[in-house]
């Protein structure tokens, strides 16, 4: 195991009345930190604890850190579907307001709605966005961007560079994955339909752009805003397939960003607004792979403890964590059986999808070895796997069947079961810890959290709003969707 | 619809921070309602949620009475596996202490726990158990009786009844069903393994035993106690099958039990303890019937609205509702299709299990008329089912069978999934309202729960383990369970 699980062990027994919320006495100066676990509902939770309560063989009322500050639950819809996609689920935290399923930053008539972040730079507050996805991935661009489809990320990305002069630059930093959309696209490794480079630009506005982990390793608290690091042309790797492509971890991005923006407000009346996601717990979700989704959810943990003990250092600080949806459909329980097996999931060793596209990549004469005397003992920690579950990765013709197979090669073992490779839609868990956070309790909609964030911050959206009316939030060849929520089954009635 | 919908609208838009917690500051006297939603997870709030929101067409954000009290979350496992039953579920609430699964108010050394319900009692509080399973079954009889196996019904029943020296009498009110293990075999509708009668005992004991709708309706505020209703031979009917068997719903029961209750307490200086439970919002899980479940959520919280009600009243009363587990491992999403139609469930007008049961007892030659003119159109209210969906209930050779056959004929078109007839493990939500009851928050081990109501009632639960250790726990044949918690997948270590 790559995490310690060691960490933990502090959290053990804790109260469950734990007081996590607080109201700062001194100055008005305060820092907000969002943080959203994308796709991540209550049996990702209670699965993962139950993976290290086992491991460490810890009291079975062991807590992971998340436990102790759960405050209650958010209701997820969309404006146009009962299940949200990450971007209008995002979008409620960045503008309080719900949209149409893949909406970036705009309401349903495809007007743009000024953000939380915007309006918080606007204001002198310093503000940063730390992922493990593409950085013009829905949920950190609904904080900074405006476009009719979250797909549309060459403008998306030029929006959160500060390059369209309607917006202006809201973000002082960004650390996360997706080089791909800032480079132009006749050079390898770029995703732009066009060949724009936007970090000359960035540069000559002032950026310090970064892209590798000694670059990383080399910023100081001191290093002068705005920092852009982008350390993957797409996602960055699962935790579960560290160091894959040597990047820094979500709790490295999210110690040296606190470190800055920390420094970088020291001497200013306003403090930081950052939003820090654990992007690829939702991914794992999608993949059906409970052994990334566990490591991902760990790595989430270990950085709400970091944020946690900034906020016991920082109190003027309040952090709100929750997520947009859950993804994939997880229970806990199969086929009327009675048992949860989480330690099915020790020895796997990589993700499914490096698995798979190792798998898919092999010639296909090669794959019965790869799969009997790899992937399977190997990746997936699978010993003395029958020949049926051996051959239903073989057969696997597509990613999403090699998902499927892989996924049910230890799930039935474990007697959990995954209903989707998509998002689902039953309320997930909000968490709150300092300065303020005594009215982020109870049930509440996705909107409520985002409405919570802009009063506690201080600031108007509506200005916000107004000066960014005429922005441009189309790209590509775009059809308008059904965004009427419809209640019935088609054909039915 | 039977019920009406019209009630929950007073709660739409209520605030995320109502405050539903309160130090009622007069004299010590105080009451203690404890709610248990059998077999209710977050899926089943959310779907049920979602159906009465768009059946009454009301604003997106509307929330449930339930949601407005929303606290926090429970971890449910018991002490020899993740996923409880409810006979350890539920003792949690009543002793504070994890036992094995199927154990009745016994730790996992066969040796009796007095529990908060016993030791209420012996304090001067008056008692109640209110539910809709039979009154022997796991859920009530953790709060009152002792026993190896919740199997062991007859000796149960005997306990609750008062009947057993050493335990003594500790339950002042029973409502609910279960009357065929309180009357002897040769009596029609017995389910028990002896002759014995304990009707005749308890009238001699001085209590009131009624078996109907019209002496219940008779019973005054001012009836004395104890007063069993026993209502149905087993469970009494899913609410969507009302008015079969003609019996007071679980909302009659609770506003009867609390004016008796009530008026029994009102020169004493002494409260009550009531456990109120929504014991069949499980059964319909155990069945994937989500008709039925939505029904037996929207009886659950109207029962809630009812105790709401009371304690604005009464603010000497405090109310927590948690579930003892999930059940079935609803999901609401399945197939990587992003829409739920929960409007599905509306035309459907009877439990799956009348159904089966009808179809199973009908004549083989008369079940494809059955369940093409009747079953499927009428009683699922599907209209327009193709061939196959016909087929394959009218294929069904089992219960459970015919059970997932129905399930499957509604669910795939409302896009949710069951993937057990069982428990299942994920967290459970926990609400509270009332009497100083801001120390119920957050995530909590179940044992908690239990721990916080003996602290709540004052009373101390060790004279009464003392003074029932000798109590006999053993019924019928018996197998000591293995009550060691496996960690590990048998084979794969």
């Amino acid at each position: 195991m790559k995490f310690s699980i060691v960490a933990f062990l502090a959290f053990a027994g804790a109260s469950a009345a734990a007081p996590n919320a607080s109201v700062y006495a001194g100055n008005t100066k305060k820092n907000m930190i969002m943080m959203v676990s994308d796709g991540f509902g209550f049996a990702s939770e209670t699965l993962a604890r139950a993976w290290v309560q086992q491991s460490g063989k810890y009291p079975p009322n062991w807590m992971s850190v998340i436990d102790t500050i759960m405050v209650g639950s958010s209701r997820t819809r969309s404006a146009d579907n009962f299940i949200t996609d990450s971007a209008p689920g995002a979008q409620c935290f960045s503008t309080g307001t719900k949209t149409y399923n893949n909406a970036i930053g705009i309401d349903t008539k495809y007007k743009p709605l000024g953000t939380n972040m915007e309006a918080a730079h606007r204001a002198g507050y310093k503000t940063g966005l730390v992922v493990k996805s593409h950085i013009a991935d829905a949920t950190p661009s609904v904080f900074a961007a405006h476009a009719a489809n979250r797909a549309m990320q060459d403008l998306i990305s030029e929006q959160m560079a500060g390059l369209v002069p309607e917006i202006g630059q809201n973000v002082d930093l960004m650390f996360g994955g997706g080089r791909c959309t800032f480079i132009g696209n006749s050079t390898k490794g770029s995703c732009r339909k066009d060949n724009k480079d936007l970090y000359p630009i960035m540069s000559k506005n002032g950026w310090t752009n970064i892209v590798n982990n000694t670059e990383f390793k080399a910023l100081k608290a001191t290093s002068k805003l705005p920092i852009s690091g982008l350390f993957t042309l797409s996602n960055m790797p699962y935790s579960i397939d560290y160091p894959y492509n040597d990047v820094p971890s979500l709790q490295e991005m999210t110690t040296k960003a606190l470190d800055i923006l920390t420094e970088a407000t020291k001497n200013s009346t306003q403090g930081f607004y950052i939003m820090i996601e654990g992007s690829r717990i939702d991914h794992a979700g999608h993949s059906n792979d409970a052994g990334a989704h566990i490591r991902e959810i760990i790595e989430y943990w270990e950085t709400i403890k970091i944020v946690s003990d900034y906020i016991d250092a920082h109190p003027e600080t309040a952090m709100v964590s929750t997520s947009d949806h859950e993804c994939g459909g997880l229970t806990l329980g199969r086929d009327n059986k009675y048992y949860l097996y989480p330690l099915v999931y020790t020895n796997q060793t990589k993700s499914q999808e490096l698995a798979c596209d190792e798998l898919l990549a092999a010639n296909i004469t090669a794959r019965g070895d790869l799969v009997t005397n790899v992937i399977v003992p190997k990746y997936l920690g699978k010993k003395n796997a029958s020949p049926k579950v051996n051959a239903a990765i073989l057969a696997a013709n597509s990613t999403s069947e090699c998902y499927l197979a892989m996924s049910a090669a230890l799930s039935v073992d474990a007697n959990i079961y995954w209903t989707s490779l998509g998002h689902t839609g039953v309320d997930v868990a909000v968490y709150a810890k300092g300065n303020n956070v005594t009215g982020v309790k109870g049930n509440m909609e996705n909107t409520d959290i985002g409405n919570w964030i802009t009063n506690y911050l201080g600031v108007d959206l509506a200005p916000v709003t107004e000066s960014i009316k005429n922005t441009n939030v189309f790209q590509y060849p775009f059809t308008r969707p059904n965004t009427t929520f419809v209640f019935t089954y088609p054909g039915t009635e």
